[in-house]
């Protein structure tokens, strides 16, 4: 096991990443930037070393100095985090160069889900449901119905040289085909120039469901069952949920099948997510996130397992400590992400925390490093604390959501909180019902 | 289901059943001393009485007080809490005789469980085990050694007059017997005047183990395992964890239904705890606590049932929601409890709380009152702080105390933190090879 390890980040994510050294006892090494010198992870890690002023690019995107970092402590692995450099390929190989172990999947698996082509490519590969359609520009009409007949309803046909939604249009059915692909083409020749359309399924109001799973590199992978992400402003995520109020028991074992199926093919190792959209029952493919994600607390709530401390453990070269036979869901889990900012504007908030006081009490967990006294700096992003609550029931679940907003003091500065409490009143999300659009439609942004 | 609780009791209790009622949707009225109108869980209530000075008897022991403030707030139910008046059945039939419900069991198995003879004599009649011996003062020699050969090895002959640790004798066989009873006669003789003896088995090194659980008064009642709460200094509980290291699956199987079995003929309605002595795979029965326990989350962690919800439902009239084969063990846990005391004298340490900071992450639970500013009366009991962590495994839940324990700052006072981390760095309680006499032993007071 590593002696110590280099937390290459910053905020809450690389207090919980101290957490989970701490707990396996490992030695830490914190990096800052000057803006992050008070920050509570710098002031709990074995070492702390400065890499540079408050710009990412100067400090935590500075590989180089990153590095020297861990050569002066000796670390002898580093984890990236969420974020910065946790998904780029070419830092993953210049620590493994460095003789340090990037705690993460190999830089060639970062590469390949890293290019979107490449993804859907391998993942359709691999068994992974994407979403179906053309798979370049389609110029004849004849090609465009053996397409559209093999593709399904609803779907739509955009213009190929499109964007910013013109040139595209939806057909419930093969006879509603012909005429929106001649108008498609109408309007993409006027637009662009280029009448060459593609054709996908059609997804109206789909929900974001991933799947975490973890690999060994050595043939072990398990998924910890699915979150559900769907509420979302802008494509950030504001509430995950786990399980997914829209997934039944066969669904999750079979798309975790598919899933576990597919990484132990690519021989995938450290933990890992497979987005998708869902809708009617089917899941299409989005992404792969190569990294740990900001909700993975909430898969740790239900699955009883430490997802850092699992990654370390593969990183190290063990095995994976459990199979899927060992995870039995728990209970339920929500996270909300409270961040520093205006809850009606969205205006960034920074500044000084004059009083922190987190909610305590049965089934509710904090992973944050705000404090009393401290100041959140302006350059980063603004997720300032995860509130994440467990309960038998999702029903027991968001009555104690409701109750630990309502003890959570932040004060000094604006957060989302009230946002969180207003959401979790919605009928809707009470009654689950809610999907990608959901949000932005609440909110009159759509 | 009730409308309005008023919650009789004060500090980290108060608030854990405030945290409970408002998961339930029920109003909350706070009671408190002079002393106590800063206090966390006056905060937090839907609305508060001042019902007298700081000292306990004009307080939170003044039941004119607490039902006069009950009556005027239109609360339809009291929660005593732990301490104060939670045992006092006096207090739950005065309650009940204002036509508001105590949440708690019934004041007739209030007074047979707060008499310690009735308390033992119950218990053997409802087949719980309990220490084997005389039923009182044995004169002849043939009488004593019937009860010897009946009480089993080892056994203690005490003066049946006596007290202070004369006339006390141990005897390890049945050869062993009339030469202890001999010297024990002639002590007691010469000490008190009076040479009848009583005969018990004895026991060494004992842990306290303890079974959790809760009736409905309606046929149903069900165990929640069993805590260790060895870990004491001058009878107070220090660590406590569940389950225990020195119980089986099938140690606990059978003393839960033995438990519960009683129960259910007692047709006892509330949550409860049956202490026991345990030595050598026996249990003898202490007492039993007609209330809920400071230690009862560890129960909850490795359960999955909020123990006050429950006391409350089936106040209300409900039966248990859950039978035995729903309960199932999930884990380890451990509490530390932590007192505004020197962690070496054991001074206490009220005043002013100048920094606050719980710790957080997975697994990590704090059921706490305190905040930054608060300040700690010199009135009441000292526990501030109820730290509990949890793990899929004891190794885990100890490397998570470790870790939460260095992350949790209570500036102003003092604090047995310290005691807390000193302790669980011990061989003994790594390995949980502990009992009621290992405290004392290590600090040197035995």
């Amino acid at each position: 096991m590593f002696k110590k390890v280099l937390i290459a980040n910053r905020g809450e994510v690389a207090l919980r990443i101290h957490r989970a050294c701490k707990e396996m006892g490992i030695q830490t090494v914190a990096i800052h930037s000057t803006a992050d010198e008070d920050a509570m992870n710098v002031r709990l890690a074995d070492e702390a070393v400065c890499i540079g002023p408050p710009a990412p690019k100067d400090s935590y995107l500075n590989k180089a100095a990153i590095l020297t970092a861990a050569n002066i402590t000796g670390a002898d692995a580093i984890h990236p985090g969420v974020g910065f450099l946790s998904e780029n390929a070419d830092f993953a190989e210049m620590v493994e160069d460095h003789g340090i172990t990037f705690i993460g999947p190999s830089a060639d698996h970062m590469r390949v889900m890293g290019d979107k082509i490449e993804a859907k490519e391998t993942a359709k590969k691999l068994g992974i449901p994407v979403v179906p359609g053309s798979d370049g520009g389609v110029t004849t009409d004849e090609e465009a119905m053996e397409i559209a007949k093999a593709t399904g309803f609803p779907l739509i046909i955009k213009a190929a040289a499109g964007g910013g939604g013109r040139g595209m249009k939806v057909a419930n059915s093969l006879a509603e085909v012909p005429e929106a692909l001649s108008i498609c083409r109408t309007e993409a020749k006027a637009a662009f120039g280029d009448d060459a359309v593609y054709i996908e399924r059609y997804l109206g109001n789909p929900r974001h469901i991933e799947v975490q799973l973890i690999g060994d590199g050595q043939g072990g992978c398990i998924h910890l069952g699915e979150r559900d992400c769907s509420v979302q402003r802008r494509h950030q995520k504001v509430i995950e949920e786990a399980p997914s109020p829209a997934i039944s028991d066969e669904i999750r074992a079979k798309i975790g099948k598919t899933v576990t199926d597919a990484m132990k093919k690519l021989g995938y190792k450290s933990a890992g997510t497979i987005e998708f959209l869902y809708e009617d029952g089917e899941f299409f493919f989005i992404e792969m996130n190569t990294r740990l994600q900001v909700e993975h607390p909430i898969s740790e709530m239900i699955c009883g397992v430490d997802l850092v401390q699992e990654q370390i453990r593969v990183a190290a070269g063990e095995k994976l400590s459990k199979t899927q036979d060992d995870i039995v869901l728990n209970g339920h889990s929500i996270e909300c992400r409270v961040t520093a900012e205006h809850p009606e504007t969205f205006m960034p908030s920074p500044g000084l925390i004059s009083d922190y006081h987190q909610p305590g009490g049965l089934g509710v967990r904090v992973d944050s490093h705000l404090y009393t006294g401290y100041s959140i700096p302006p350059y980063y992003d603004s997720l300032v604390s995860k509130l994440i609550v467990h309960g038998v029931s999702r029903e027991e679940c968001l009555a104690r959501l409701r109750r630990a907003l309502g003890e959570y003091v932040i004060g000094g500065i604006e957060t989302t909180i009230p946002l969180h409490q207003k959401l979790i009143e919605e009928p809707d999300f009470i009654k689950g019902d809610y999907n990608v659009h959901w949000l932005e439609k609440l909110m009159g942004l759509k």
